[in-house]
């Protein structure tokens, strides 16, 4: 099958070499030149423009955004709009805020455009371990589109089937794919699949942290404990509840450096973690461990808050209390 | 090697028939006398009393204690302690807190006893999946025992060599078992054990109930979603960074019924969640998503919290605001 | 000076009622003619129309709106701007969301009329101890308004002059009622306020469920205390840290029935305390306490969150384990 | 009526000197001898040993321990227990853990001396505005030394009465102190009124960050605020929901330092808010914002947490990701 690709970043130029390797025909472009060259030259059609890309596909067309989020992405479908034709399909396989999904949907479906937003999970490893995809949008078109996807995702690989799961409950989900409903459905899935993502990461980092502050100073001296985190993490691999990629993945960083000393602690966010937060309180779902995953990464980018300060300008009002030295 | 095994609920009776599967033997008791009966149909020996299974064994005698965690556990070691010989050993398999151990060690080795705290995680799988074991306590006594941990655990199995872990690294740890440090140890990595999985359960259920609640009816009609919860789990099976065994046992649990009917929503807590926010406090190490977990659950038992009719009433002093209908 | 007011429920009427006593005119409307009709019988004058309302005005004319935020307050807001001549002033009273100040201010202006969005705390109490105004939009209008403003706030009253405050700080704050920046910023710091306050009732709220759970016979017999909360309520009122007037009115409710009896636990949440979580999200600025008082108020309103029941699946899944009984 | 006081810290020496104002008599000791002197020369008797001032007092004597909790005050009062006579009472007015309150009791008990068990709040204000007294334990002992009580504490003042509160509630706590139950039970309503106090800074701590970030240039310029948070904290000290002593102290420090810029943000905690957390597991009670007010305290004192670099290490991990430069 052929498919367009805009944007060949680490991802987008990943999902064309995995398409490639199976037997799809990509047509793809990216502002940087190079960028479309080295495909080129691993079997992709590089097209120097949008139009030139849109030439090049036949039709109905179906080209697959791999931009950044936001403006960039929103320009370029515009631009795409322009030069589509009636029963063509834009998919927007990057971060996008899933309100705006609809939005665009409804603007595109005046042009007879079908719009698929597809929440893309699988980071640097997605080319070998294959993509987990989370589909919005227009059901013709994604069905039409289905050998791409089904190339893009890992398959039912090694994994055992889940129980309960009869034949009533056959899906592409067991091939790790899914539409998962009407436009901005698979951003909103994937928005959801990052906000636990948050909140695992968090109680993986909140109980090494434990651990290892399990040997501080502070305590007394024959309730210490001088863990060795990387083989602790190990040993969870097998046989425990919290086996788990991102216990395998900290098992490895712990296995280079128990320390971690080359990290700073500084700790970023996208999008979706916020945007969780906002779907919670929209729907007045409590999500405390969602929402606290979130915030502890806005504390980690700052030396103080300014609440802290209150904090101690409050303590000095009624005690007279002197701020103490950082304790770590 | 030889094990005496002293209560044979599901976890003492599952340890000793995977024991016994690796050519082990043992020699078991159980205040239930028809428990014991039960295992030495399946090849272990019976012992009618501690005294009785104390005799049985040969020295240096090593008996795991599988009870629930307290007084039951702290009684029945008194009484072994006073029938074992110098150089045997006690096991603690069950959920003790490591502060007991600590104290518990000490009395021991006043007799020449050593005491091993085993923090024991695989459930109602551990028979087959095997055991992740945490041990603390006497490092002689534990290596000497090797046989019989190395049995009782996992093993390497399909799990791939985490990366970074060279030679230097070389630990039972990769087949699932590992000596965590002196005495208390083993329940300490247990007890954070737990607490990161309440964390992590704690995420996968908020995220899942923001995704049912997207269907919600207080919600504008173009921005609601009705999606499938058990593919949803199923697709992020493959692929995705929450790839976990808890997600496999929600997959499951939803694929059964997606609407969990069966379940009221009471959600207990063990000892160790609570432990856990008592080791984050002692050494000031901010847990707010361990925590959270826990709380959680307190909240789950009540039908209302005092504090929510402190809320109402402090409502109704300063804005005469009535109290609304559930939503839910 | 001359005010119109629109909406004429409490917080409406009393305002009227406030500015009459302080020897202001009223013209006023209310689509229920009976709520006009009362306070005609006060000393205002009773329009039976928006129309009405602006032609018994003189220009500059000022109406302040007082009705629940969202539709009804913005469709109230485009009839009055087709009436209103140059020069007139709109001021918003309610709970309207900050950035609604921002579009509609700038339309107005468009229109040459002012518009002000003046967020009022007070509650039923505002009529005998004045409202705090916080006011926000074009200075000039909110200048010739003063003698509204200040005849509304509660002046500086027995309260003590903060230290500190010198000349160069001399503000109309010291009285109840301060411009806090252009449009929006009156909302703004009113939704601030109304997350504080929903974080301070939630400490309360806690705090004296733990002292009402201190007599818990789940504690150890010699670990408990039957403790008398409107007392604990009422000592905590003279020259402890936590006196307040939220303090107060929990003493007052506890003193009416200590054990809350007449509360179901259903905690209703506005507008504000779900929009001061989202200015902390876009903000990037952790908000652990004000978030997680409005999520207790959302589970408050549910017997169960699906979460709980995920859990229970999952505690089901691996370890075998039934749900509970709730404990309380 | 005659008080011997032990420990002439700030807190000491001012509860000495509003004794020696309302008519008591005070024989005082510190280990410091220049502490006693000072007090001695208005008005104290001044014991140079815990011995001369046994001696110096007459019987039943009342002797107030005022030192820092824990190791200090635990010596103190077995060497005091070895001087008294029986009939004597020992009053512990410092921050002690409820626990070692009912352990203690018990053991003075032993020797017919009462223990009394006082939480006191007044911090630096005390001597002018009285102490909110908290008591616990003997109520024979206690209502001996109602004089001492009534002196320390603030009295009805300028406080108008709670609604509600009839003849039959009619009790010391309308002129701040109570005597709130059995052993411990003084330091036990301490300890949550502070974990409420957390609880509340944080509120306001958190609610004037948002307010200061309300302007920072990651917004959208359309929707920035630069609001005057020393006007916004004094406007709000007038007829507001959320007027509190803990707002004047903050209204008081931006008064004099709008940007807060002689405190780091460092803020430390003492007991009291920790045994609140513990006191809350222990009776599995959830208390979401208690316990993030301490936490926050926690992450206050370090650069980084471990916490963090698992975070940053996971996200490099799965995504390639490098970690960002602070943001503020």
């Amino acid at each position: 099958m052929q498919l367009g690709m805009v944007g060949l970043g680490r991802m987008g130029a990943n999902i064309v070499r995995r398409l490639i390797r199976a037997g799809h025909s990509c047509v793809v472009h990216d502002t940087n030149p190079e960028a479309g060259k080295a495909l080129a030259a691993e079997g992709a059609v590089n097209a120097t423009s949008l139009a030139a890309l849109v030439d090049t596909l036949s039709a109905p067309r179906a080209v697959w955004i791999m931009l950044p989020a936001g403006t960039v992405t929103e320009n370029t479908i515009a631009e795409l709009a322009a030069l589509l034709a009636p029963g063509d399909t834009i998919i927007d396989g990057g971060n996008t805020y899933w309100k705006d999904d609809i939005r665009r949907a409804q603007a595109l479906a005046a042009k007879c455009l079908a719009y698929l937003d597809v929440g893309t999970s699988g980071g640097v490893w997605g080319l070998e371990r294959g993509y987990c995809l989370m589909i919005g949008g227009d059901k013709d078109a994604a069905d039409r589109l289905d050998p791409i996807f089904s190339a893009l995702a890992p398959g039912r690989g090694a994994i055992p089937a889940t129980r309960h799961r009869g034949e009533a409950h056959a899906s592409t989900a067991e091939r790790g794919y899914l539409h998962c409903g009407p436009s901005g459905a698979g951003h909103y899935v994937k928005m959801i699949h990052n906000g636990i993502e948050y909140g695992m990461m968090q109680a993986f980092a909140e109980g090494f942290d434990i651990l290892r502050n399990a040997g501080s100073e502070r305590l007394p001296a024959e309730q210490r404990y001088d863990l060795a985190l990387a083989d602790i993490a190990e040993v969870w691999r097998r046989g425990s509840v919290v086996t788990s990629w991102l216990l395998d993945l900290t098992a490895e960083a712990l296995a280079e450096d128990g320390a971690l000393t080359g990290f700073s602690g500084h700790v970023d966010d996208s999008g979706e973690g916020r945007w969780t937060v906002e779907a919670a309180v929209e729907q007045a779902t409590p999500a405390e461990v969602l929402t606290s995953a979130l915030y502890t990464r806005f504390r980690s980018r700052q030396d103080h808050t300014f609440a802290e300060k209150v904090l101690s300008a409050m303590r000095k009002g009624f005690g007279g209390h002197q701020e103490p030295k950082k304790t770590a």
